[in-house]
């Protein structure tokens, strides 16, 4: 493995210098390939995964849209940051030389995939994708939930790579927790990403810390997703409300780190749960995804003060929906046992009695999520509104009206990342286009001769970046507000 | 101390919805107040620290122009970072949603304050600036290095925040290393930052990550700052590099974290070494750091093969400059000696073979570090240098070309921070405006009523801060490149 490694972290070299039209047209022809095949790999993944054709289908066009998208963002050069600070001989503080700042590629990256999108956060997924673009080889563990699709993926981005004239040491795959573990202490890897669960992107933040260098470890982890209804949102479509809740907990058997775990809907009013009904038993992902969900199941189930409204059975490794009620009171008394995520289909609805203050109650209930829903009515405002908002805002990445946090936009504005233990580093996205500033780090040069600065960093600009100047002046008039 | 921190933690609220101006303006006051009682401050810096008044005097006046500069980012919005991707019928994955992003303040933050700063980088220094710019209250632990101009300081820019209509508790101040320790733990504090020596700070960093919910932790650490001369500088202007090099050894006693600790000169070229004579002994800033010093400083002197230029006693808590030179063989057998950094007015001299690479060596010997220097020729350039420069540039946080790195400006393009050693977070910087970045984590509403929107996020744009869009449409041209 030590191979692998060294070929990744030698082919660093010449892919973080290429300008980044050519890192961006490799991007694009990456996507181009696996696009191309596409009747190869989906029947792969479906075989490995137990997901749907039309799933995949999607999942694999998000996948390649999301390497063009990072070929543009490349070549856009807006996430470099330049900075260039004219020199002043008025500086408030003195003479100030000569400052030109810009983003450098961390270094090789160690990107553990996960089980549950085995493109789209996997092999070519979006760590990948922004890794690669940020200028830094990319190191994959495979997920051994799809090892073949993750093998032929590689290949066909390796490929792809070469052809387009570009080292196809720029990603390397790797199999084996051991492995995953060795690479993840190797001193050549400089930052690592993960997908996946509490425990295990636990352990492995643990190591990365733990180490002699320690290393930036970005660990999507656990979600438990709450969604607040209020009173007037139920009273004018709880159909609406109902269908779209279904339909988010048991697509993809509830096998997303966005699915709602959480539904808090007011006290006494009525609920239709036939949706639920609608959806099927589905295959698990893999044997850890059956173990860990069915004792969840069980766990949920067996608590006292659960009103259980529908219970889907777990058979061999295919499960159907399950759907609980319970009230605040039972909720929180045992919060050790239904607060933790169930990664799979099951929800929990919550009833809390819309007279009183709600928001107390989630600031203490809900933990660190990737998302938080509102569901509310048509002009509805109110200062018990705001502070849920509030609190929500304040434990989740993205905060959503009238929606279902599942299916998440691959964009510039989209957020996936929050609070502990949704994941490791709230200051980050691990989708959208900002995910790229994980796998860099500032570099500044001082006075340094035009002839020898990199290209961003230049007065004439070949790559055509974005600059922001600071002029010769300016400091006399910081701290007078306009 | 529970109690303190329950007070800046509900300050926080208050302090993190404030519009930016009434922020601004707070830390412009708290500037001014500083300033006002520098005749206070100044004689009270001095004699818990043995620095100059003339150092003070700069440094506290460094220390009130970075807060303005901080109301200025403040105000200016930049730093929130806001996209806005409008909604989009024909986006090429399905639907998206209306989706706005930005960055909200992290929480309260733990600042441990550093020694050879008593201002800049102290109770009123550049952690406590960005994070209250970006919206955090601050718990501040004292250096013991100067606990009373701690406590005078805080009451002043406490008294100041209270006078500008905000809370006092905004900023808080703790001493004694338990209860840093204890407030590291502490499940209110949501990131903390440091400066100071690698094993203090990598103990810090430890706890941090070992916490139940682990937090960011910004430690600034040692850091060597190699300085390369060439053969064609040293031709053309001996006298004045050594002048300067001299005066960035010995100026406050070698007691900064950007002195120049290894200068690496063509073999058999003179070089002058009589400037540090001049430095006469200084006081060094507290027991802490005259042991370890002096511990240093013998284990080096005592070093085989070392040449001693300048031998500057130890004398009860004054040190005066310390020369030693040697070459690359000997400097790499004992390197790990050698390759340490010596907190105090020591640097090593390393002679180098100019006909033979020096990128390799380089590469091999140094470790991360905040900068790293060189001296080079009118327009000189060969593979040789831009080598030299690639490993230099990958190795610290600001490369500077015929200058020296003590002396840090505080302008938008600074960058001060690097690769392990010399901070436990590449990624970021702890001066220069990007220094608020640390503070903060994205947050993306989704599909908000525009009356219920945060006031950077709506179309209105009530404070004026930049706000980058995504038009619908354009997703269709991703992947085209130009």
């Amino acid at each position: 493995m030590s191979d692998i490694i060294a070929a990744v972290a030698a082919a660093g070299a010449e892919w973080s210098a290429a300008e980044p039209q050519r890192r961006g047209r490799a991007l694009v022809a990456v996507a181009d390939a696996l696009t191309g095949a596409a009747d190869e790999l989906v029947p792969l993944a479906m075989s490995e995964t137990g997901l749907s054709e039309a799933r995949l289908r999607g999942e694999l066009k998000r996948t390649t849209v999301q390497l063009k998208l990072f070929a543009d963002v490349a070549v856009a050069g807006a996430f470099l940051d330049v900075r260039l600070d004219a020199a002043d001989p008025d500086f408030v503080l003195g003479p100030r030389p000569d400052l030109r700042r810009y983003l450098v590629p961390l270094g090789p990256v160690l990107n553990f995939a996960a089980s549950n999108f085995p493109f789209a956060f996997s092999v070519a997924g979006g760590d990948t994708a922004s890794a690669l673009a940020a200028g830094c080889p990319v190191l994959v563990k495979a997920h051994p939930g799809h090892p073949r699709l993750s093998d032929r993926t590689a290949s066909i981005v390796r490929a792809a790579l070469a052809e387009s004239g570009m080292p196809a040491d720029a990603l390397g795959l790797i199999h084996g927790q051991d492995e995953g573990v060795s690479a993840l202490r190797d001193e050549r890897i400089a930052a690592a990403s993960f997908t996946g669960s509490l425990r295990a992107g636990r352990a492995l933040f643990d190591i990365a810390a733990a180490r002699p260098r320690p290393i930036p470890f970005y660990g999507e982890l656990g979600s438990i997703n709450p969604v607040v209804v209020t009173a007037a949102a139920l009273a004018e479509r709880a159909d609406r409300i109902a269908t779209g809740f279904a339909a988010s907990v048991t697509g993809s058997a509830g096998q997303l780190c966005t699915k709602p775990g959480l539904l808090f809907l007011p006290a006494g009013a009525g609920f239709p749960t036939t949706a639920f009904g609608d959806a099927g038993p589905h295959r698990l992902l893999h044997p850890g995804i059956v173990e860990g969900y069915a004792r969840r199941r069980d766990e949920v189930l067996g608590t006292k003060g659960i009103h259980v409204l529908r219970e889907g059975a777990v058979d061999g490794d295919v499960a159907a929906p399950t759907l609980v009620e319970t009230d605040l009171a039972t909720f929180d008394e045992h919060r050790d046992t239904l607060a933790d995520e169930a990664f799979g289909p099951l929800s929990i609805i919550v009833r809390y009695d819309p007279a009183a203050a709600l928001a107390p109650v989630l600031a203490d209930l809900v933990e660190g999520s990737l998302t938080a829903g509102l569901h509310i009515g048509t002009g509805e405002d109110s200062p018990w509104l705001r502070e849920v908002i509030g609190v929500l805002s304040d434990r989740a990445g993205r905060l959503l009206f009238d929606g279902w946090p599942t299916g998440v936009a691959v964009t510039p504005a989209m957020q996936h990342g929050g609070p502990w233990p949704a994941t490791t580093n709230p200051t980050t996205t691990s989708v959208g286009t900002a995910a790229i500033g994980r796998f860099l780090r500032p570099v500044t040069f001082q006075d340094c001769p035009p002839t020898l600065l990199p290209p961003p960093l230049r007065d004439d600009n070949p790559w055509g970046v974005p600059q922001t100047r600071s002029a010769a002046g300016e400091s006399a008039r910081w701290g007078r507000l306009s």
